[in-house]
């Protein structure tokens, strides 16, 4: 049964390794062909965009669209029970229609951020 | 004479407090109709969607489109002499056709988030 794209996979970007979100991007555009969206809040931004770049300029080089991106802000309760806004970023990765997806191994070297 | 859109006024976030580039962009934004683009890397593109939605949410609320937002890596000479990948955001700020661009003044609160 095709995902309906509004509610597709979603990568959410932790206090994982670089590394450990790219090869789940990779993983889920490879098992389907709907928009698989990084999602991140506050400090954890600057890594999905590292974590989408490394995807789309390593490992899927030509294969996937990237965008519309869009930013919001959350209210979070913090660890000290008070409210918090905080900023957040979904990066939609989308298969390109009929290229071919390359099997993770060893990408280009000198692509992509420094993970 | 109006800017050229494609060589408008760009705000390059760095290592001062968030509200320093909110009010460097709302300036920027009364000064002329041309696009406002916010510009970081690496780690100060959280920041940098922190700036653009304060501004958004809390200045200059319904006054402004955000977007196309674009990602890209550049490549960087770092400290130690060595080359290395770096990711970057670029967020316009475009202001609303005909829309009243409220003067810098005590945003409401509990919109954006907390500087």
């Amino acid at each position: 049964m095709p995902e309906d794209d509004s509610r597709g996979p979603v990568v959410f970007i932790g206090l994982k390794p670089t590394m450990t979100y790219v090869f789940q991007v990779v993983a889920q555009v490879h098992s389907g062909a709907s928009p698989v969206v990084v999602k991140a809040r506050g400090n954890a931004i600057a890594k999905a965009v590292d974590v989408v770049e490394v995807v789309r300029k390593r490992f899927l080089e030509g294969a996937v669209d990237v965008g519309p991106i869009t930013i919001d802000t959350e209210r979070l309760v913090n660890r000290e029970g008070r409210e918090a806004n905080v900023s957040s970023i979904a990066i939609p990765v989308t298969p390109r229609p009929g290229a071919t997806i390359p099997m993770p191994g060893n990408p280009p070297k000198g692509a992509g951020p420094s993970p």
